[in-house]
């Protein structure tokens, strides 16, 4: 049986990719993968996701230059989420977020209001130009 | 404004939420969940899910007793991704995954092949009566 079989791909054909990062273990983002994604990534060590805005591959990094280096491919008891162990390349520290900010996850409820409780390393201007 | 109106709900009003362990930063499980859920998460500490399956809330653990103590919430940049961090109780070490493993990430891509990483901490039959 094809490892990618293994997968319960959604109604369109996406699972959602967790990429955490080597080392400090934090949760830097969520993204989607189809089977061409997930297969790329296995075979080049890249993250390569698919982007639902676009509607098309992502490379991770092909803009901002902010390379994901995956070390690791797990999936879940159900199969229907993937969990990927990164390195964030392209930046000291990582950034993994569009906003310029290490992870995606910066704000934290406090209370009833969202928090940001993370700053933006690098103005998105200067990323993406 | 409302900071469950800030949260990104899908077309059937859900959003995945991921569970990290505190301490081990583990990434124990990803399941769904819509407003009543996040906000009987935030009330009571406690993870309630929403069982896509079952079609009603899932108060994590009420019947492994495996609840999951939630010391913080947080958002991701677009806010269709909601990351706890949990502490994982009712058997040492925790036990998140309904097979009776940690995690329910216990299997690893191996070249091109599933791997079971995780040992079984607990007969399921022991768990669900």
């Amino acid at each position: 049986m094809d490892w990618l079989d293994e997968v319960k791909w959604d109604a369109s054909g996406l699972v959602p990719a967790i990429a955490q990062e080597r080392g400090s273990r934090d949760v830097l983002m969520v993204a989607w993968m189809n089977r061409e994604a997930l297969e790329t990534t296995r075979r080049t060590g890249h993250a390569v996701y698919w982007s639902r805005s676009r509607g098309k591959l992502w490379h991770k990094g092909e803009e901002s230059g902010h390379v994901q280096q995956v070390h690791d491919i797990r999936l879940d008891c159900d199969g229907d989420v993937v969990l990927l162990e990164v390195t964030q390349l392209g930046h000291e520290p990582g950034i993994a977020c569009h906003t310029g900010r290490h992870r995606c996850f910066f704000r934290r409820l406090d209370g009833t209001a969202w928090e940001t409780t993370d700053a933006v390393l690098r103005d998105p201007a200067t990323i993406y130009r």
